[in-house]
C-alpha cells in the first residue's frame, strides 16, 4: 500500500485524500427524490443513491487524488443494504486506481482481530481464498493493545496492505483519554505512538515509510509535528481539514523535507462543496467535488 | 435492556451468556460438507452455515441462558454475506427472547459513533424509520472519549437500549496500554472507569444499575473485584471465562451480595463442547451445547 501511495502522491502532486462519509443531509436533492420514489424510504434508497453519488465523486476526482477513504460507519447506519454500498464504493474507487484505505476504525483481541483482518486478507474455506473485502489499508484501534494488531500488520507483510492505528485522533473529546499524562512523563498517545512504531517496525517499503501508519488529527497542530519528529518512518493519515478546522497551515508541519509523511483527509470539504458555493446547482455536485479537491491539493502544494 | 437482563438472569437463576462467534473450525464436519457441497467453497457456504449452525445453539439453550453475544468480527470476516449471517442471528435470538449484546466494539467520532449508533437506534430517511440492526445492546471502545459515546448512551436513553464500554479487556497484550500508570496513581482502565461512570449516570435502571455497562476480562480477577467495588452501578460484561482460562471462582468477586452485577460470557467452551467430548458426536452438538451451558450455570451457581 505505502509505496504505491508515496508514489502515487508523487505523479499527482497531492497529499490529499478524499473521504467518502454520505449522509441523506449531503445528498442532492433531486437524487434524493428520485432514489425514494423508486425505492421508498427504504434503507436500499439511501444506499443505491450513496452507490452513485460515490461513483460520480470517483469519476470526477480520479485524476487529481491518489486516494479516498470510504467512513464505513456511514453504509453501517443503514444495515445490510448499507454496507454492500461500503463494499461497492471500494470496488468502484479500486478499480480506478485509486488506494482504498477503508475508515474501519476495528480493534479487538487477537482470534478476533484476525476475523476483522479479512478486510486486508481475506477469508478462507476449506483451501479457496476468498477477497471478502478490498480496502488497500484500514484504520485500527490499538485500546486492545498488540494481539489486536499483529493480524494486521501481518496483512501488511504478507500482502503489502497497510494499516493506520489510531494515535492521536481530531474531534474535541479525544483529549480526556489521549491526553492523560503518564508516571513516565508520557502522554498516552505517546505511548501509543510509541508502540505504533515497534508495530511497523517488520513491514518498511522502499521510500522509508512503513505499512503501519498512524492517524493524527489536523487539529492538533503541534502534536503532530512533535510526532513527525518522533516517529520518523510513520505516514500519518490526518482527518480533521476542512470542516474540522484544520488548514494547510496547520497541517504542513505533518510532513518530513521531501514533502512526505502524511496524507490529508477531507471528506464534506469535497464531497459536499457544492452545498457551500452559490456557482453551483445541485445538479453539478461532482464538478463542485473537483473543484475542491483541486483547490485543497493548491493549498497544501503552496503551504509545502 | 438491562432491567430486562436483569429480570431474565433472576428468572433463569444463571448470570452467563452464549458468545456466537462461529468459525469454520468450529462446525460440524457433517454440516461444513452439506453447506460446501452446495453452494461450493465460498463465502455464501460459510455465512449460510453459520446461520443454521447459530439457530440450532440458539433453540438448545434458550430456556437456559437469558442471554447471547453474538462476536460480528467473526461474520464479517466473510464479507457481506457473513454480516447477513450476523443479522439473521441477532433476529432469531431477539425473537426466542433472547437479549442480544452485539460484541461489536465500534468507537469514532461524535458524526460518525453517531452512525454506528444505528446499531441501536436505527436510521431515518424522509422521516421514516428503520431498524437497520437489531441489537439490545453493543459493546464500544472508549478511545476517542465522551463524543464517541454519547450517541450511543442516548440511545440508551431514549430507547432503553444497553452498551458496554471497553474497560479491561481478557487478552494478554491488554495490559500494554490499559495497565499504564498515570501520573494521578490511576492506571489507565481505571480512568476509563471513571469515565464509564459519568457516562452511565443518566440511564439508571430500576434494579440500581445503568444501561451503560463495562467489558471486564475475567482473566483480571483483583481487577475486576477492585472495579466491582469502584463502580457500584456499572454492570459487567464479562468474556474470557472457559476457553480464555477463568473459572466460576475467578469471577464470583466481579458480582454484588445479591449475586447481581455482571454476566459471564462463555463462547467457544459452550459451542464447540461437542469437540471436547468423546460422548458426542458431530450431529449432537447443540446437546453438547446445551449441557455446557448448563454446567456453566450450576459452577456459577456455585461459586456465588
Amino acid at each position: 500500500m505505502i509505496d504505491k501511495l508515496i508514489e502515487d502522491i508523487q505523479k499527482k502532486r497531492n497529499p490529499s485524500v478524499v473521504g467518502l462519509d454520505p449522509t441523506l443531509q449531503m445528498m442532492p436533492d433531486y437524487l434524493l427524490e428520485e432514489y425514494t420514489e423508486e425505492y421508498g424510504k427504504t434503507a436500499e434508497a439511501a444506499a443505491r443513491l450513496f452507490t452513485e453519488f460515490n461513483k460520480r465523486i470517483i469519476d470526477a476526482v480520479r485524476d487529481i487524488v491518489p486516494a479516498v477513504k470510504p467512513q464505513i460507519a456511514m453504509y453501517e447506519k443503514f444495515g445490510l443494504q448499507g454496507l454492500e454500498a461500503y463494499d461497492e464504493t471500494c470496488r468502484y474507487a479500486s478499480d480506478a486506481g485509486l488506494t482504498v484505505i477503508g475508515d474501519i476504525k476495528r480493534g479487538d483481541i487477537s482470534s478476533t482481530a484476525a476475523a476483522y483482518a479479512a478486510h486486508l486478507g481475506g477469508a478462507e474455506i476449506r483451501g479457496n481464498r476468498i477477497d471478502t473485502w478490498c480496502e488497500d489499508a484500514v484504520t485500527v484501534n490499538p485500546y486492545l493493545g498488540t494481539d489486536g494488531i499483529a493480524p494486521f500488520t501481518d496483512e501488511c507483510k504478507r500482502r503489502g496492505k497497510g494499516v493506520f492505528i489510531l494515535v492521536r485522533t481530531s474531534n474535541p473529546s479525544s483529549s480526556e483519554l489521549q491526553e492523560l499524562e503518564l508516571a513516565d512523563g508520557r502522554k498516552l498517545y505517546e505511548a501509543v505512538a510509541d508502540l505504533t512504531i515497534e508495530w511497523g517496525r517488520g513491514c518498511m517499503g522502499r521510500y522509508g515509510y512503513s505499512e503501519a501508519g498512524a492517524v493524527v488529527g489536523a487539529t492538533h497542530r503541534e502534536q503532530g509535528e512533535a510526532l513527525r519528529a518522533r516517529m520518523p518512518h510513520c505516514f500519518f493519515l490526518v482527518p480533521g481539514y476542512g470542516a474540522q478546522g484544520g488548514s494547510a497551515e496547520d497541517v504542513a508541519g505533518f510532513f518530513d523535507k521531501d514533502g512526505l509523511g502524511a496524507v490529508i483527509s477531507s471528506s464534506r470539504g469535497i464531497t459536499a462543496a457544492y452545498q457551500k458555493s452559490e456557482k453551483y446547482s445541485d445538479r453539478d455536485f461532482a464538478e463542485a467535488a473537483a473543484e475542491a479537491a483541486a483547490a485543497m491539493r493548491d493549498a497544501l502544494r503552496k503551504a509545502l
